[in-house]
């Protein structure tokens, strides 16, 4: 099977503009198949504010009533999804932007109102792989923005960790698939002040063991949940490290 | 030669939510291939003065500076265009929105600053017809709004009309294609004020007539005009007709 990187970023880099162009100009020489996956960052909630919107999240997520709804989804699938392509045709490298609507790529179910009614949030459905084939076939990048629709023309907005697993582990039906998240640190931490005290490898065991000794930070317990769903439902590998490294052999890797 | 309808809307059918609905549910009927093409209409007018931004228009076009440009590239690129991708999933017709800068689509020239500064706007330079296709072939419909790129990763705002017909020009290479400029008329009419009397077929010589008796409404010029330029670099037939009856067999064809 052909190897597939599933690369995600999050604000950390789309809200530099530096950084982020420094992060497409090393992610354009990554040889072979590869899809971007994209949060948002903040300037959506900038927009909202100057729109007099005030941004409401609880619990870190969103709540997306219809005006926000439009903001997001102009912002994440317009300004920030095409910027982002246009850098990598720059750096010569095709790329489409997609969002779960385009080629019905990915299908959502708007989360339910209860216990907490985040409004026009959606958890996926259903990833198309082959959406994503007629692009990787034509030899061109997808650009993934975490909005998507429910297929009765309502668009969602979602959590783009949750796409970029969900888009990886639908295309290991066709990849050896490998699904790498970026962030602001090296890896993941033996000691959370210590960025050099990256763990180079994680498997189920000593993730129980870190767990139990209560070593791991609690912001990276959700992603390393992810990591291990994903491993359970077909991709490859996957790998938690700096964005500022993408083409470096670094990091923490999911096994 | 296999038929491809490249299909222009403008504001009128954008700024109303029903008229938008109505159409996308009609064109989602249209037999054979298929491209949409879209404008802006006054969305981002009105994101603009709510973020504190007053738009300046010369001469009916939109002065693009750097914060004007991320407006309409996110109210373009991605709440207008994906709306319409969402409803046109609804009503069973398999779309993908598209910018100039995916898949390298279409590379735009900005304007040069003299005699007008219009700021980042473009002229359309090439349209990649193979880019199209891709879509086509999978039987997937693109939605086009009119941001495109000039390949060194500046985003560009682009006039509609002149889009869609660079679009049918460009694709004429590969289909028997017919260009179709819908707006709020029921065609090119005979008396302006009288939406009964369409002209029916506009060749040349009758095109030079109606100038020279001065029956030609001076807002219809620039849209004949862009017709013939299109006819004569190899679309088939140009239709102008009102959006409303997109799947009738009305309108001012010209020949």
């Amino acid at each position: 099977m052909e190897h597939l990187k599933v690369i995600k970023i999050g604000g950390n880099v789309i809200d530099n503009p530096e950084a982020l162009d420094a992060f497409l100009k090393k992610f354009a020489t990554i040889p072979g198949v590869k899809i971007l996956v994209h949060g948002g960052g903040a300037i959506a909630s900038r927009m909202l504010k100057s729109m007099g919107i005030e941004p409401v999240m609880i619990e870190g997520r969103r709540v997306t009533d219809a005006a926000t709804l439009d903001v997001v989804t102009a912002v994440y699938a317009g300004l920030i999804n095409k910027n982002i392509v246009a850098t990598l045709q720059k750096y010569g490298c095709n790329a489409a932007g997609l969002s779960g609507a385009d080629c019905n790529a990915i299908v959502s179910r708007k989360r339910p109102a209860k216990p907490v009614d985040y409004g026009f949030v959606g958890d996926v459905d259903k990833v198309n792989a082959a959406s994503f084939e007629i692009f990787l076939a034509a030899g061109i990048t997808p650009v993934v923005c975490a909005i998507n629709h429910d297929g009765q023309g309502t668009l969602l907005n979602t959590n783009a960790d949750t796409v970029a697993s969900s888009v990886a582990v639908a295309m290991s039906s066709l990849y050896d698939t490998e699904l790498v998240i970026c962030f602001e640190k090296n890896g993941v931490l033996y000691d959370k002040d210590d960025d050099n005290s990256v763990i180079p490898q994680i498997d189920k065991p000593l993730f129980e063991q870190l767990k139990s000794e209560g070593k791991v930070n609690a912001g990276m317990l959700p992603k390393l949940k992810n990591a291990f769903d994903a491993i359970d439902a077909g991709v490859g590998k996957v790998v938690i490290k700096n964005s500022n490294n993408i083409t470096d052999d670094n990091g923490t890797t999911i096994v």
